[in-house]
């Protein structure tokens, strides 16, 4: 009984001193970013940074702020992005194994095309990974090229929906005069058999990607589809009305489109 | 002229040098992952698997993976979650500061409770930090207690907003049998002047907490009011219909309300 009282003792000992080592690092630590003196290091700025992007909690911004430069570089060329790509894949995958599918062709799966199945990372490593303001010009160019590669975890989940049955559905911010290079850089990334890959026609410039992308879902949805996953690296691709029964939000700490 | 051309050659040589790397890489880990080979280091999985939860792309999980039991606990009691708490309420804020309010008292704000105004870390401290399966009882004999901690920044955070002139309602899966607690708890906590404290009623026993919350939401819409903001450490505080103009996720490694 002694041993088991001291025990309960040390228990809430322990779990005190754990609540007020954090009362006083949540209040030193809140104080100082409300007010704008930053004196917390460079790296835990940049990971509660990425933090925002990633849970859109950040809302739209310009670019990579610029002391979080070299960690967004770190970021999309080590391995923590790809073991996160990696780790997204496994979840959708997982999920659509759950699903039970019709068999009339109309279990749909949307990917949107950058940052989710091509990757224009030698794009943007000569353009600062987003810490640069966006050069539309320059990133046509990059399109017409088609030479992005294929992010391989998506390449995969890709393959395994097809063979599950789900049909494919590419839905992207690109527009139809990116068509042609669009289809010739899948196809050299290893993409095949999608069902229809949907582009920006006139009538949608200008448009948010939430309403052009949520328009789409929803004619989708009409046309008898059910949408039962989306995958992009933006909240726009995922967010809105229409959505699909499972969203999955890729990484990307490049740039965000409103 | 020739200089130039060397810079441009080095650009392109140490771009594909980094697609080389990143392709090579990336087909390594997806398949390590994908087909369960996991010889991904352990930190590195642990870190993924945050990204997933904090996205919302692992929907539902029972409780933390075991090798991760060490990641979480050191997440939860350490910086980084201070950190990430107060970029999340400064994300907040500045958004506020943008809003136009009516002044008519029908602006709102909302927050959640648990991990969201309150820390519930001294309880999670002695039960795994979530590795355990949940234990209810002892969870509401912890409530009773009305001893948790606030959340510093969303103290600070909340405050802010009373004084921009946002009406505060708190919406939590809390139940109407811990009202009393509930109330002490804020307030000792040093919580004051909500509008409203919304908790489950013995008809929303069992409903999932998107659909409570966003019935909730509903009612307070048909009411006048207009939900500008939304603070939640759960995606279920944020989702489903009648969403707040802004939401705004809050960290929590410990556990998924589904």
């Amino acid at each position: 009984m002694a041993i088991f009282r001291l025990l309960i003792l040390l228990t809430v000992a322990f779990s005190q001193s754990i609540i007020q080592i954090s009362t006083e690092k949540l209040t030193l630590l809140a104080s100082d970013r409300i007010t704008g003196h930053r004196k917390i290091g460079k790296d835990l700025y940049c990971e509660s940074w990425r933090f925002t992007v990633e849970t859109n909690d950040a809302g739209i911004w310009d670019r990579v702020p610029a002391r979080c430069e070299g960690f967004v570089k770190n970021y999309m060329t080590g391995d923590k992005y790809l073991s996160d790509l990696a780790a997204v894949a496994e979840n959708s995958l997982a999920y659509a194994k759950t699903v039970k599918l019709s068999g009339d062709g109309k279990d749909a799966w949307i990917f949107d095309v950058d940052e989710t199945l091509l990757s224009n990372i030698p794009f943007y490593a000569s353009h600062g990974f987003g810490s640069e303001i966006f050069d539309e010009a320059s990133f046509n160019k990059w399109v017409d090229m088609a030479e992005a590669p294929s992010i391989p975890a998506s390449l995969r989940l890709y393959k395994d929906l097809e063979e599950l049955g789900f049909t494919i559905i590419l839905l992207t911010g690109r527009t139809e005069l990116q068509r042609n290079a669009t289809e010739c850089n899948l196809q050299f990334a290893g993409y095949s058999n999608w069902e229809r890959l949907i582009l920006r026609k006139r009538s949608d410039h200008g448009k948010l990607a939430t309403i052009y992308k949520s328009e789409r879902r929803k004619h989708l949805e009409d046309e008898g589809y059910i949408i039962h996953g989306n995958s992009g690296d933006q909240w726009s691709d995922l967010l809105g009305f229409a959505v699909a029964k499972r969203s999955f939000k890729l990484p990307n700490l490049m740039y965000v489109v409103a």
